[in-house]
């Protein structure tokens, strides 16, 4: 496929702007964690590992896109198309999933600070569901072939659907033993998390809808970079904000 | 040899994937190391240096990896063959165990503290069982020659079983004089190394089964990048959990 010069530097902007929220999200969260209590920096430590692999990620995926299109024009402002023996990596993007989706259920459960057994039991049933859900995800996602990545799409949604119960479910459970200030910021945040999650599904979807050529390409990237910062970055800026107001009401 | 698309992709996307594993375990275990009592610092920071130690290694193999294949197609999504005047190097693998194979020994017996006696001890007979084991395995990994490669190999099996013996004899005494709380996750942890370390003779007997062929040779790649997740990363975590047991325990 072929990108216009404005379709180029949309993504190539977008992609930097991703690197830098995650990058600086991770440095702002290293340097307020010793304001948290102890108890509460466990969430905040895997928040900045989780913004750190994204940055890794998306510096890579940066690095990926500007040698996978190329143009012959002067002052690079015309079309840009495919390079010769280089691809856009998308696999890059399962790689990212498959460490930090589990881990981003690992922040959520971890800033509750609930007793050890419940908090054991949650992350026994999300980590894997978690887990499972990108790597069944991965296969369809590379096929070129519309049957299989329909069926791994399938597959993919069942353990979506397990996480999202076991979040609204078994976790709304536990809201009540959480301090009255930070009960709303967590409720909210399960929605922030609903939503930001349901991008990812569709963006698989649009090649199964039909839905080809360029323009669907760069939306996709662009919605991915948006949901990423948000699932990511604004999470973890929303779970620092719970823990902090937990350190507060403990003390 | 050649490779497919699909199978250059896979064993790019697991190269980079071990590289932000055993970068960003490094970097939670920096950032968590205040968080356990300093006589169980020592473990972790050589978990830190081993995590390092792989994420520069696998950094050098990715590279290596992606000038060694090249192709023609347009938009890289043909066959990838081997390029002229780059050779994949594999004896990277080697250095980063020679060095780390070790210190994931000393590791596991710094964490268990025991008395500074036995600990030398131990250390006396397992580290330089260890890094005899990686160098006499080296030169039959170099070779062409499969009589050669076996000798080598049957050499490099002696210090790998003594090293089995003393963690399964000698380890499990002083097990006893653990915190009740992490017997069992250190018998485990045992186990887990056994299974891990484990992998990397079954891939050297590889090409001595007459199993070649790009297929093989992507399994090795992929089941080499799981093993030093599992072995050095995993490992780690688990290290970090028996450390902040006993940090509690003693406090
Ligand atoms: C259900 C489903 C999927 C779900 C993906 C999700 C939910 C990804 C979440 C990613 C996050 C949260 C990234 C971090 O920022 C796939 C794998 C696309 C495959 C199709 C079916
Ligand atoms: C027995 C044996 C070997 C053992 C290698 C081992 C046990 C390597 C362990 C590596 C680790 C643990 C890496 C870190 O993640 C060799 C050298 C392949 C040569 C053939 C015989």
């Amino acid at each position: 496929d072929a990108l216009s010069h404005g379709q180029f530097v949309t993504v190539y902007n977008f992609l930097s702007l991703v690197i830098a929220a995650q990058l600086f999200t991770a440095v702002f969260l290293v340097i307020s964690l010793p304001r948290i209590l102890p108890r509460y920096r466990n969430a905040i430590t895997v928040a900045i590992v989780v913004c750190g692999i994204a940055a890794y990620h998306y510096f890579r995926i940066f690095d990926s896109f500007r040698s996978a299109f190329v143009t012959k024009s002067v002052g690079g402002t015309g079309t840009y198309t495919q390079a010769v023996g280089e691809s856009f990596n998308e696999g890059y993007r399962y790689v990212d999933w498959l460490l930090t989706v589990p881990l981003l259920l690992v922040e959520l459960v971890a800033v509750l600070a609930l007793a050890r057994k419940v908090q054991s039991q949650l992350l026994f049933r999300l980590v894997p569901a978690a887990a499972l859900m990108i790597a069944l995800g991965y296969p369809g996602e590379i096929s070129g072939d519309n049957t299989v990545r329909g069926i791994f799409g399938i597959l993919s949604t069942i353990p979506f659907l397990y996480i999202l119960y076991i979040l609204f479910s078994q976790l709304s459970k536990s809201l009540k033993n959480q301090p009255i200030e930070v009960r709303g910021t967590l409720s909210r945040l399960r929605f922030l998390l609903l939503l930001s999650w349901g991008v990812y599904p569709i963006a698989y979807l649009l090649p199964l809808l039909n839905i080809a050529g360029s323009d669907a390409w760069v939306y996709k990237q662009v919605g991915y970079s948006i949901a990423d910062i948000v699932a990511k970055a604004v999470y973890a800026l929303i779970i620092f904000r719970v823990a902090k107001m937990k350190s507060y009401a403990d003390d």
